[in-house]
């Protein structure tokens, strides 16, 4: 084994991405440091990765990312993640949009049958119950976020059960009494995961539970703001309202607005979310943020290492990487 | 021609895609819905569009999308515009990323000689210059966005050129006498319309221009944060800043927050933006806003019809979608 990309980032002291996107002479790299890469690379007897190469030689060179959409901070960050392994290991990354939607989701699976891409990463669609599509995949598959908690290979997930805890308990502290849990996509194992701490952490500090409701909310932001001013004026108006994903979050400081109720004095809102520009809000909001860019390094990395082996085993196992609680004006 | 989609749409007063994701039974729709539209189907004798069919049998049933980013919402916003059309169309969409480089661009389209993909939707890196990549390719391909001018296809733009003008002249409006301008990929068209047209209602209102700074930003936080902190700690402080893209406009705020400057008192802010949640930044962001789902619709619209060619010809021609100046309190 020769000198890799690592190694050369090593000793000179830079990041591997930088290493790496000097050698492809990205113009995002000053030309000193392409200079000093190529110098370096060139006095070492670099050459790329040979196993990336033999892997793009024999196959397509390319992997799938499914995903319910872009438009979700988390998605576009775990993407951003996903792609720096595979450029790494030489592969294209092709990702697919399901729109929550389960024939679209099989429709888009199918096309992986004839050798069109060596392996898939799938975070499901809110409406993936019977997973037979994606249980009968003859390529390596690695789940991320959302996954089927009973198929057999590598699941990269988050701590969504502690986080729900830590979310309610954190309200708690704040004094609030009534906190609202607003549900979306309720047949996702994350979303229940989240909600079960919530309650156990109500249980736990002894909230009354009449008090405390869980919202089933939608996709649609119009319907939405409806359940949420039904929600908000309604008598017994919740002080503290915990958004499951981050539209429902949004949604929830338009309703806010709309209604003239201050958050945090009327409201505290805490959400789970991505979103780089939370501390830019008015009022800037606290987050549970997951570790998008990270899970989705996480679940590329499975992925290739299976790819690297002949017959490929992926590990029927979790790997969890926990998420942050960040407190900002949303719940002073 | 039988009974279309549109048709059916038409007259049971729905929306062409909720009948669409009706008829593939999406749980998006409601079953009482879907029933209205499985029956007046069946009546009407509607068959899937058989253009969409037959192209679909005859090739890949792929097109590809080729974008920097998605972690910017135009982008996003544009691609679920697209996959709109391609649904409608039986295509599948694949997503591919460039990350501003080019050459990543490049072995991106190298992908698509051997029948992979039947068309193309592409919005350039900015370190597109020499575009022979693009010049070359045997399939359809349609621009939107960031464009190549002179490559003889269909391209969809918006209106840069006046936008830049209507955003300095609110502000020249609003009294402000030091306008700076952050621009950001320096060579691409887009951006350098967009300063056009600034320039332009400088001279016009009579502004004067040594107070008036272009600064050049760059695709990194924090070397921007550095850049900006200089701008507005320098002496003849710009009482006005317009943000060329979402990223950089999102910094400056970051940037007066830091230095405790009041948005709109101390600066004012107008931002080129398609950021759904502009009204719940603190301050609320005036933006101009780019109409990214249409010129999504119009540029996959516009290769769809190519492809029900056999000798595809895409018109030399820019297709312009105005942009919106949304006031709000960022410039108050």
């Amino acid at each position: 084994m020769g000198v890799t990309i690592r190694k050369i980032a090593q000793d000179l002291n830079l990041a591997i991405s930088t290493v790496s996107k000097a050698l492809r002479d990205s113009h995002e790299i000053s030309p000193e440091t392409k200079a000093r890469v190529f110098e370096y690379a060139a006095k070492m007897n670099y050459t790329p990765n040979p196993y990336a190469s033999s892997l793009k030689g024999r196959k397509s060179g390319n992997i799938a990312v499914v995903v319910p959409e872009v438009s979700d901070t988390f998605f576009a960050e775990a993407i951003d993640g996903i792609e720096e392994v595979a450029q790494l290991n030489g592969y294209h990354v092709m990702i697919y949009l399901t729109h929550e939607d389960v024939v679209q989701e099989q429709s888009i699976i199918r096309e992986f049958g004839n050798g069109r891409v060596d392996g898939v990463l799938i975070s499901i669609a809110a409406s993936t119950s019977p997973a037979d599509h994606l249980r009968d995949l003859k390529i390596p598959m690695v789940f991320f976020d959302r996954v089927c908690e009973d198929i057999p290979t590598t699941r990269v997930v988050t701590n969504d059960y502690e986080s729900g805890y830590y979310a309610a308990k954190h309200l708690i502290g704040r004094g609030c009494k009534r906190l609202a849990f607003l549900s979306a996509y309720g047949d996702l194992s994350i979303i229940r995961h989240r909600q079960e701490g919530y309650s156990k952490a109500l249980d736990e500090y002894g909230v009354e539970r009449e008090n405390c409701l869980t919202v089933q909310c939608t996709n649609e932001e119009n319907e939405n703001l409806k359940i949420l001013r039904g929600l908000l004026e309604g008598k017994n108006r919740p002080d503290a309202i915990i958004g499951s994903v981050e539209k429902v979050t949004m949604h929830a400081y338009t309703a806010c607005h709309t209604l003239n109720l201050s958050i945090p004095y009327d409201v505290k809102i805490i959400g789970f979310s991505h979103l780089q520009i939370a501390s830019l809000l008015n009022p800037s909001l606290t987050t549970i943020t997951q570790p998008a860019y990270e899970m989705g390094k996480a679940a590329a990395s499975a992925l290739f290492k299976a790819l690297a082996k002949k017959n490929f085993d992926l590990k029927d196992e979790q790997i969890v990487i926990p998420s942050m609680l960040v407190e900002r004006t949303s719940t002073r």
